[in-house]
């Protein structure tokens, strides 16, 4: 960003991080939309609900960043120290905002845990602009202080991601004096190393947009990012680029700044108003959690069958207990017949099946990480044999799977080749 | 511990957890494990690929902490530097490990991505311990120095975890001078807050052991720990403390050490060598997903169906469409009907079902998080009707449910009232 640096710690506060009992996904989800605008996020500092070490953290963070993004500790309990020890490290008294009082009447006049200390939760620094929680009660804030911007947001995640992503963000983009805007394509089929190779020589000379593969656990995605003075400027500059980089990644692309694969295969459902259903025996139902963890699934995904077992797969599916006797329940053969019978039984215009061995069992014949994908349709059933490494974790195998299960449909849907 | 204390600062290496694109779940994972052997974690810092900040990282944990436990940075890429910064921030020189280097030579040998490179992975400070890594290449270690205690484990989440609870649990054990163990209740159906209030004059009064209840996102633990010179005399310090805890807490434990309801159900259907199959709705496949989560789980789930649509209940389960039409599908006559079609079709022992709202639609009839989750066994088929917040995200909603699903199957088998 012109002139002022940006460097970020976030601050997350809460006992029950160190216990390990929760999983810090507030700073991985800010740090996430920061650097889509970015934000050089440089530390993430985890302390507990004690004031001293607090308040020693916070002199840390002042001491090496520009922006200091705290979360949780908001609430009414007396464990909740956040506002307090952050608004005596910058000198400001806290001060009861009216708007979030009354709005804090409203809801704890129903409630059967009132006590006093919820209205502390409408104290706030004064002069904050102030971030209304449209997900829980306690409001968030940012305030400007010798020369530090100061954020804070309540824990709960949900609380977390939205209160962020609605007035945070756009707080923060005021402050950079322009827009930074940041797009991804998203990739399937080969790894963050060959998009490197790839793009190198270009992501080399690139200033503003700059570009920049990353790797996630079982995909990778290329982002590009422009600044500019109005988002619309910046818009511009980022379209050729991606529309180039799409052109050279062809295939590989499976969609743009969507999450996971599942997302991209949902777009195209509703773009082309079809429907599937799943037939799964490794992935043990994930196949059909992952979609249904999209609202409006329902719309495009019938239900399925999970087979754990062969006899499941003659009950529910009506394969042919001799076929799986002679070809084995890991095999094309029955891959082949899961995709093609969840799909008459749920009349859905797409099945899929898989089969394989997530571990740490093989089965005498194959190895771990073997799997059968398959996906039916009306103009024929396809099937990708797959070895995803027999020293791979159970969880990965289960995922990987999926992914090529949602990559043969989405290449279906998008007329490319299902198999190679 | 006697004398002298731990605290202990976890300090998490690399740029790709500043950015948002993986979750921490290394200080996760180590401080879960650190808190069952009483050792309190102040601080978790992430920092990236940076030398300079790093070293200041490491600067600053020296100043308040006793043990510093590092993950991640110990690969062969020139990103990794945790060892050579760590070394010389405790002036120790980086000696190559002749054991760890003739175990690289085997392993690259064979490997098409060999390089120079990949024999940094066995220098290793010197005098320190060696942790071999059974689950990769890197090898960790720990050493003492100037009064701390340092210990280096690798990033990737599965070597993090099984180098820490093989090698640096053990290690830490030795080095307090004495044997500190706990177990926790797991327990279903009362919040934290009431299990706080039920016992919190007996915590108060309690040294060592100790005990405290902790809540996860479902569900919440009572947490009881006890220090010895061995860990026979710590376990016969717990052992009454934990009859007492249990018998208090009655039917709402659901077991001891385990991490999730669905742990406890697999293990009582090892037991008695039951099996079980599921019809899931609202679910979509989770409740089938969590079970298959743990090795071994085919010898007890059969398979289920994600009956998602009216249709799939009729094709897949034989439920009568004019039932659905009469009663909706959120229904408690229709979660009986899953659940006992289910069984059916299976030949299981048990037939578990759910159906209902998770949002963000309603049906016109139910709130968002009304879910009637079902079981039938040879004795019966019971419901149950919940109302679980209409403000619940999905998430929430289908983790909850899920768990009353396999609430209802401990209880089952433990002979304990299955509905209220």
């Amino acid at each position: 960003m012109s002139g002022k640096s940006f460097d970020t710690e976030i601050l997350s506060v809460g006992t029950e991080l160190l216990l390990g009992h929760v999983t810090n996904t507030d700073a991985r989800d800010i740090s996430e939309m920061l650097s889509k605008i970015g934000i050089n996020v440089r530390y993430h500092t985890v302390v507990g609900d004690n004031p001293e070490r607090l308040r020693a953290c916070v002199e840390i963070a002042k001491s090496r960043a520009d922006i200091i993004i705290t979360t949780g500790g908001l609430g009414p309990t007396c464990d909740d120290l956040t506002k307090q020890i952050l608004a005596e490290a910058f000198d400001l008294p806290l001060v009861e905002n009216k708007a979030e009082r009354e709005g804090l009447y409203d809801y704890i006049k129903y409630s059967r845990s009132f006590t006093p200390n919820n209205y502390a939760q409408a104290m706030l620094p004064e002069g904050c602009t102030v971030f209304h929680n449209t997900c829980g009660t306690a409001p968030g804030c940012a305030f400007e202080k010798d020369g530090k911007t100061v954020i804070m947001i309540p824990g709960p995640p949900k609380e977390c991601r939205a209160m962020f992503a609605q007035s945070a963000l756009p707080y923060l983009q005021k402050l950079s004096g322009g827009q930074i805007v940041s797009h991804s394509l998203r990739i399937f089929g080969i790894g963050e190393s060959a998009v490197d190779q790839m793009f190198r020589d270009e992501m080399d000379r690139m200033r503003n947009p700059s570009m920049a593969p990353y790797a996630k656990e079982c995909d990778c995605l290329l982002q590009v990012t422009a600044k500019a003075d109005t988002a619309a400027e910046a818009e511009e500059m980022i379209r050729p680029v991606m529309e180039k980089a799409a052109a050279r990644l062809g295939e590989y692309v499976y969609g743009v700044d969507v999450e996971c694969i599942e997302e991209a295969v949902f777009a195209l459902m509703e773009q082309n108003g079809m429907t599937f259903a799943a037939a799964e025996s490794c992935t043990g139902g994930d196949v059909a959690r992952r979609f249904t963890d999209i609202p409006g699934a329902s719309a495009h995904f019938l239900g399925g069958a999970v087979t754990y077992t062969n006899e499941m797969k003659a009950k529910l599916l009506g394969i042919d207990p001799a076929l799986i006797e002679e070809k084995g329940a890991v095999s094309y053969e029955v891959a082949y017949e899961m995709a093609a019978r969840i799909r008459e039984i749920a009349g859905a215009d797409i099945g899929v099946g898989v089969t394989g061995l997530a571990g740490p069992d093989g089965d005498g014949v194959h190895e771990v990480g073997t799997v059968f994908v398959s996906m039916a349709a009306k103009d024929g059933v396809w099937v990708r044999e797959l070895h995803l490494g027999a020293q791979r974790t159970r969880s990965f195998i289960r995922r990987m799977a999926g992914n090529h299960v949602y990559d043969m449909m989405r290449r279906y849907m998008t007329g490319l080749k299902v198999t190679a």
